[in-house]
């Protein structure tokens, strides 16, 4: 009485709504193990983090993009590409800075919250995406980017817009070279 | 300098990675937070079942399918639509008993653990993908549908194919027209 569907290729694609849920109920958790807001921000980081260090092999794997040849170009592809490949949105990306080392990334529509209405009062510090920065941050760091990463503007504080800033940390020969 | 790209119309879709590693920071941090793996697997089975009875909806407005007619439709829609849609695989469907209310859904690759290479030792009884049983059993009821639902085999505990079991508890008023 079995019956086997005839299979198709395998594809790396799933629908979003499981994994906000998922989502959902990570940060659920946290804020049941952490009083303090800043505690379950900082371990969604931690966790984004590690997600970010293995997510990258993939990324360069199936992305089979260039290497990108400056800050601004990098600010794209997390945009275009990774943003697109993972979560199947494209922010828009802004320079930040005369020096062209901080960029942030505009999202009019974080598909992270689909299921989110609001944050409760007593949670109100709560960066409820955090482990979006921590992705990034690893990831970056594999491809030996130092940045910070943090979110700016989130609409679910009442933001008109999502924006995360990444900031690239200029390596120390970078500033001399800039110098000269 | 801000740089917004043409915008297609946004999609369901998006990249398993991301989903399947965030599941593994969700099944880490239960274990760091239950010493037993019963407690574990009990909590990923309730978290599941709230996605669950929130994701049914979703489900039905998407796949736009009609009711099913009979318990072994049901499971066939969970396999090749539900899964095709949520993780993109299609386990194969058997029915177990007699009674036709028991079936399984037979994974030869199960999504969620393309990046766990095997349990810990100290982890024998977790249903790392517990999760899943608890979606199931949540959407089920949600269509008036009770189940048990629970992993039979799991390739992660070293069986040959990871099986997730279904048993439809009948209601009482089906036996007693079945009697008649």
């Amino acid at each position: 009485m079995s019956r086997s569907p005839g299979r198709k290729q395998e594809n790396h694609k799933i629908s979003r709504e499981l994994f906000v849920l998922t989502y959902g109920a990570l940060v659920a958790q946290l804020c049941k193990d952490y009083e303090k807001d800043e505690d379950v921000n900082a371990c969604l980081d931690r966790m984004g983090y590690s997600i970010g260090i293995r997510l990258i092999d993939d990324f360069l794997a199936r992305s089979a993009v260039r290497k990108c040849r400056s800050y601004s170009e990098t600010a794209d592809m997390i945009a275009q590409v990774a943003f697109k490949m993972y979560l199947g949105v494209t922010p828009s990306v802004s320079c930040n800075s005369a020096t062209g080392n901080e960029f942030s990334l505009i999202l009019d529509k974080n598909p992270l919250v689909d299921f989110v209405e609001e944050l409760p009062a007593e949670r109100a510090s709560l960066c409820y995406c955090n482990l979006l920065c921590g992705v990034i941050r690893g990831a970056l760091e594999m491809v030996h980017l130092a940045a910070e990463v943090s979110f700016l503007q989130d609409k679910l504080k009442g933001d008109a817009v999502t924006e995360i800033g990444i900031t690239f940390l200029r390596k120390p020969e970078d500033r001399k070279h800039r110098r000269n």
